[in-house]
């Protein structure tokens, strides 16, 4: 008679990354997931066969690490991926994005252009993203036919927008959706995201932070993005960004501060002494030529900074391994500097910091026993990944999102053999490629 | 009777940039291949059932477009790829990447090493390359196995190198190869690279250049790589490096200037007076932390400038698509300018314009008639790639070398579906993994 197996999934026979504080590398390494959590993470004597299992996964001798964070998405962007590049920010923002948006949006479109980006998410890696965007029930729905995890945010501006046509109910509407969804799924975390300090008001952002604080939610903003932004709240507040956003009491340690380029010194001491997290979304933040943000300093006052791709109308993909690529070498060629920001820094952010920074540290980020089973199998036998000499130096510089092989969320199989598990993706290819056929022609 | 194929090759049902003089776009692109040359590049009326040919290659609605020029590569050291990062150039060198080479090196670690470049190169869509490196014979034979077009010369440096213990005889080696490799094989055309101006003496370099002329062969060198150097050479030669090397007659219109990233304003003007070509190595150049050049202050001076990975032993892979996208970016972000090397500019440098770069502008770079037959197809059936509003724009900030799905050199297929036509990959990995467990448990 055969014994029940102790284990839901096994995966083996590689390399495993855990990302723990001590980053435990384990060259034979064994995981085991039960109930959507991790069980064992550890070394494996290689005579030792893999512990029974209802699905024992081999690595073949790939890299087994935790699904990568993004975060900070406008995942329905996807749908105007493309639409307009190599303009001004005020150009492409107004004259094209603001445009569409307000043109063509509509919880549908917004639920398929959700589900395109969570397929490109999911088939580069990335199990966890922090959203903001409008119509954020249709992003919802759209995340958990996905399978994904996922802290999302319904968009609060000072001006008509798309679902919201009276700003007046912007932080309403923003509240009946983190009432909506709170407790509904275990893997979509609710909160609220308030464009800029330069886009809603005082009034908005405070009430907005009551809003958040009473639901214990992430408050997430846009903020110091570009040196016009610094300008404008200098002049209206007698502030920097930051300084504002510190003196009418909206920073606490369950805030997102996004982008954060032009920040001085008093600035990041003020993010520190708060504790917030903060995302950067550097390759986005090149294209838009807004500027880089100083992660080597915010990692020295101790920050939990996260990587996040930004909507891939601005960057143009949602490929994290791209990103860490580009954020380890700009830090490096900005400061004249190879040290700066090395491999193992760069995969911490986009797993174990950027988890800290948008509130899920205790839940994910890392290959931890106890942790919830998130993680991705890294196919390593191709050129481009051969030899190898140091798993996490192929993740940063060599690796890219087409290296994923198989992809675990919360101990659910989604992705494998680069195959996605939980929808189809013909139907989502027409249905904007038609959308796209539209928007191209108005 | 069925009538004799027309053409050898035809491809149809894609979009065709051509990367003419004119940039034009054919929508319903048809290409004809006969004799290893471009017959036919036109769009085609939807009702026109494509010409006969012996293979005729649907490409599914995806984009058809010339080979991808990497101006800029020492393919062999994939050996050492992830054997040392995010160290300071001088340790990174002298420390790993001289040792190692001096150790392991032999010619045929360098064809194994190099084929295993030449895998990568066309798995992501390169289709000519010009390289630099020692046993520049073995480079050629794998180069030869691989069915890619190549510029090849022989390392010319002022110390004992691999295959070269004797300096003195460092020229008369570049120049039995060059001879060696003259006329011998239509894909391989063979030239010299001195190492740098710091590591050839005047002499070397006047030598070198003498034997390239006689030959009419390109003369590459490493140039104003980084500020030391440039301190240096303006101290030994009072001249920037640059001016030196016109002050002593080495430079012409057969040169090909490597990084050139410390140049001023005269350099450059004195670049653009001699019409050499320039290849940047955006993303080495980073990790290395050594500088970026100035590409759009060459573009205004009318230098023909191209792409290159460098080795990937700094880079550390050989995607031409995540190089084109970060140069792109790179100099938005420096200029605080978003419309800075935009899309069409950032493809034509990494085709046609890196073509011209390394003496082969006449040959290939762009589909155009009577050009010889070096193409790719890109597979945008994919989430990354959806929608498309515009090729160009996928190509530099969404693609990776991953959606390349077919490679067409001298007009022989040699990718078909992602699968390597001309070797196998297995015995490379091997042999590659051997070397490396050697290495490093050295």
């Amino acid at each position: 008679m055969q014994k029940d197996p102790v284990y839901d999934i096994v995966v083996h026979n590689g390399t495993v990354l855990t990302l723990n504080e001590g980053f435990d590398i384990f060259n034979r390494g064994l995981v085991c997931i039960a109930d959507g959590s991790l069980k064992r993470v550890e070394d494996r004597p290689a005579s030792e066969p893999p512990p029974s299992a209802r699905h024992v996964i081999d690595a073949c001798g790939g890299i087994i690490m935790p699904g990568l964070v993004n975060t900070h998405t406008h995942a329905a962007m996807s749908l105007f991926r493309g639409l307009a590049d190599d303009l001004p920010l005020t150009i492409w923002l107004n004259d094209y994005i603001f445009k569409a948006e307000a043109r063509w949006l509509n919880p549908e479109r917004v639920y398929t252009g959700t589900l395109l980006s969570c397929a490109e998410m999911l088939l580069s890696g990335t199990t966890t993203f922090c959203d903001g965007y409008f119509f954020e029930d249709a992003v919802a729905a759209a995340v958990q036919k996905s399978g994904m995890r996922a802290i999302l945010a319904q968009g609060i501006v000072d001006f008509p927008a798309p679902g919201v046509p009276d700003p007046k109910k912007n932080v309403a509407e923003a509240a009946r959706f983190i009432e909506g969804w709170t407790g509904k799924t275990p893997l979509i975390t609710p909160g609220l995201f308030c464009h800029s300090p330069y886009t809603c008001s005082e009034e908005t952002l405070k009430e907005a932070r009551r809003v958040a604080d009473e639901a214990d939610s992430l408050f997430q903003i846009h903020v110091a993005e570009t040196q016009e932004e610094v300008k404008e709240i200098q002049q209206r507040q007698g502030a920097s960004p930051v300084q504002y956003l510190d003196h009418i009491g909206v920073l606490n340690a369950r805030t997102l501060l996004i982008h954060a380029i032009w920040v001085n010194e008093a600035d990041i001491a003020c993010m520190a002494r708060h504790r917030v997290g903060v995302s950067v979304a550097t390759e986005s933040e090149m294209k838009l030529a807004s500027g880089v943000a100083p992660i080597p300093e915010f990692l020295k006052k101790g920050l939990a900074v996260g990587i996040g791709t930004d909507g891939s109308a601005s960057n143009n993909d949602l490929d994290m391994f791209q990103e860490m690529d580009t954020t380890a070498k700009l830090h490096k060629v900005l400061t004249l500097d190879p040290t700066v920001l090395d491999a193992r820094q760069v995969l911490a952010l986009a797993t174990r910091s950027g988890a800290e920074a948008i509130g899920l540290g205790k839940q994910i980020g890392s290959l931890e026993n106890g942790k919830k089973a998130d993680l991705i199998i890294i196919d390593t036998h191709k050129p481009h990944l051969t030899p190898l000499y140091d798993p996490v130096s192929h993740l940063i510089y060599a690796a890219s999102g087409s290296d994923v092989r198989d992809v675990i969320i919360d101990g659910q199989l989604v992705v494998r053999d680069r195959a996605l598990l939980t929808f189809g993706l013909e139907p989502i290819f027409d249905s904007v490629a038609d959308l796209a056929r539209q928007i191209a022609s108005y």
